[in-house]
């Protein structure tokens, strides 16, 4: 049979894993059942079971070996997590190193939105495009920058916080200290706070106001509207700094694309003259591989070596 | 001899020549005498002529070739202006292809903010760094960015609009189409527009307002102030995305260092986690070459054939 590979996909609950063959058929997808706050031993003990399975189902001799996608900024070298804001234990612990010798297989760590954005890359609406930028939006906003085919992961591993561009510099607060940032007035929880704010129902999830959207309700517009608006101040910044010719968004949020694309098109037109001046090559879409982005990404690193 | 080779850098006025051997020793600097304003043939004829008494001076025979910087975006592979704002007639002229014929030697044309950071990098403050980004503050400001020692040039030649980057959603118009742009919070016209407005004088220069400010003058001093923050909401923003070991400030404005800096630190601080993270190894530092980065930059092109 052909090399396969096994992607991790380690979220904020708790794990799913998948077994994807080179050619990124996905042959088979778990999910594991430890939660990720009862720290790094319990959670690498869910990862080198689930990994088991599949290699016992799929044979050691086709696996080229193991990626995690984990939600904190890595350091490659080393395979550490530098920093994974929700779940501290993590930080410091010699991930990469554990899983490998537990598993006796070669395991490459990553962040999960740059595993997307190399899902995306490899399989997704990223195909072919040597230069692009991933926005999954879920509960925060997670950044991948490819630029030359290669992720850009910055001196430490912490390129890529897009979610933390300012977009109102005295806008609401965020946990990493900033004012505005692009995630707090964008992601899920900034739809569910205007909902709340607009009296709209008792707590109502960023899906409820999609739906409510879908059913022309003016204020469920008007709460997408300011969405697309603040995002389209952040595309235009990255538009106007890589002139890239791709910027696909992902992630749960992005469902609601009907309801928030045209302001933040608009929003982009208006503030960026490169995007008016390169309209015809500068694709911005919704990403295609979903939920699934970040496990095909995950697989998709042993498969490259130390490609991306 | 050694190789040497000439730089060009075409600036709002007029231009401005040096001969620079391989190991970055300024041979000899000469000016121009035409305007750009009197469009590309006169201005060609003025860098030829400038070309050739160099080439005459210090010899056919070591001219690895000649670098042009000019302020404009720049299909790099047709050697053409793909936009300069304030001097259209440059569009879409072979600039290049003109200059290479008349003079029957190798040119490279480059946009003017990116042949600076070229040149910090070669000779100045950039140095050894393999990824930093060089904010010029001047009439605007203009961005230069390298990534793994090359520069990011974006898919028509348009990346590195770094003065465009929204820092005030709702603030000073720009000619972009955009409001808010770092350059109208910050670069020399800005500076002379908050002198107005707080009748510190008329007709003051943002250098008019540095010696004010050196003077203890309060009004003056809140104006750099203003600037500073305005400044570092971009430059967090640039950290957040791009977590690089080192960002550098030069043009003529970066002069007044003394008064902008401390609010752009404390604004940095406050808005970019991966900075506070990261102090010990990110550098926020001043630019070296001055005026001359340019120029060192132009000169540097041809001796390095393709490579950045």
């Amino acid at each position: 049979m052909s090399r396969y590979s096994i992607g991790i996909d380690l979220g904020g609950t708790n794990l799913r894993a998948a077994a994807i063959d080179e050619n990124g058929n996905l042959l088979k997808k778990i999910s594991g059942s430890t939660p990720v706050t009862e720290g790094p031993e319990a959670e690498i003990a869910d990862m080198v079971h689930a990994a088991r399975l599949l290699r016992d189902e799929f044979g050691r001799d086709g696996l080229a070996g193991i990626g995690a996608g984990v939600p904190g900024n890595i350091d490659m070298s080393a395979g550490v997590v530098v920093r994974w804001g929700n779940v501290p234990s993590f930080t410091g612990y010699p991930t990469r190193d554990e899983l490998s010798k537990q598993l006796n297989t070669p395991v490459i760590l990553e962040n999960d939105a740059n595993a997307a954005a190399i899902g995306e890359h490899w399989m997704g609406a990223g195909r072919g495009m040597d230069d692009f930028i991933l926005l999954t939006l879920g509960t925060g906003i997670g950044g991948g920058i490819i630029h030359d085919g290669n992720i850009v992961r910055g001196h430490i591993g912490m390129a890529g916080e897009l979610g933390h561009i300012t977009v109102v510099p005295n806008g609401n607060p965020c946990g990493c200290g900033n004012r505005g940032c692009v995630e707090k007035h964008a992601a899920a929880p900034a739809i569910a706070a205007m909902a709340q704010l607009l009296r709209l129902g008792d707590n109502l999830s960023a899906q409820d106001v999609e739906i409510l959207a879908e059913k022309g309700d003016e204020r469920a517009l008007t709460i997408w509207g300011s969405m697309g608006e603040h995002l389209g101040i952040a595309l235009a910044i990255l538009i106007n700094i890589f002139n890239a010719r791709m910027y696909l968004i992902g992630g749960g949020v992005s469902g609601a694309w009907p309801y928030f694309a045209p302001a933040m098109f608009a929003e982009i037109e208006r503030r960026s003259m490169t995007y008016r001046l390169t309209k015809a090559s500068t694709h911005i879409e919704r990403a295609t591989l979903g939920g699934e982005a970040g496990l095909y990404g995950a697989a998709r690193l042993p498969l490259l070596g130390n490609a991306i």
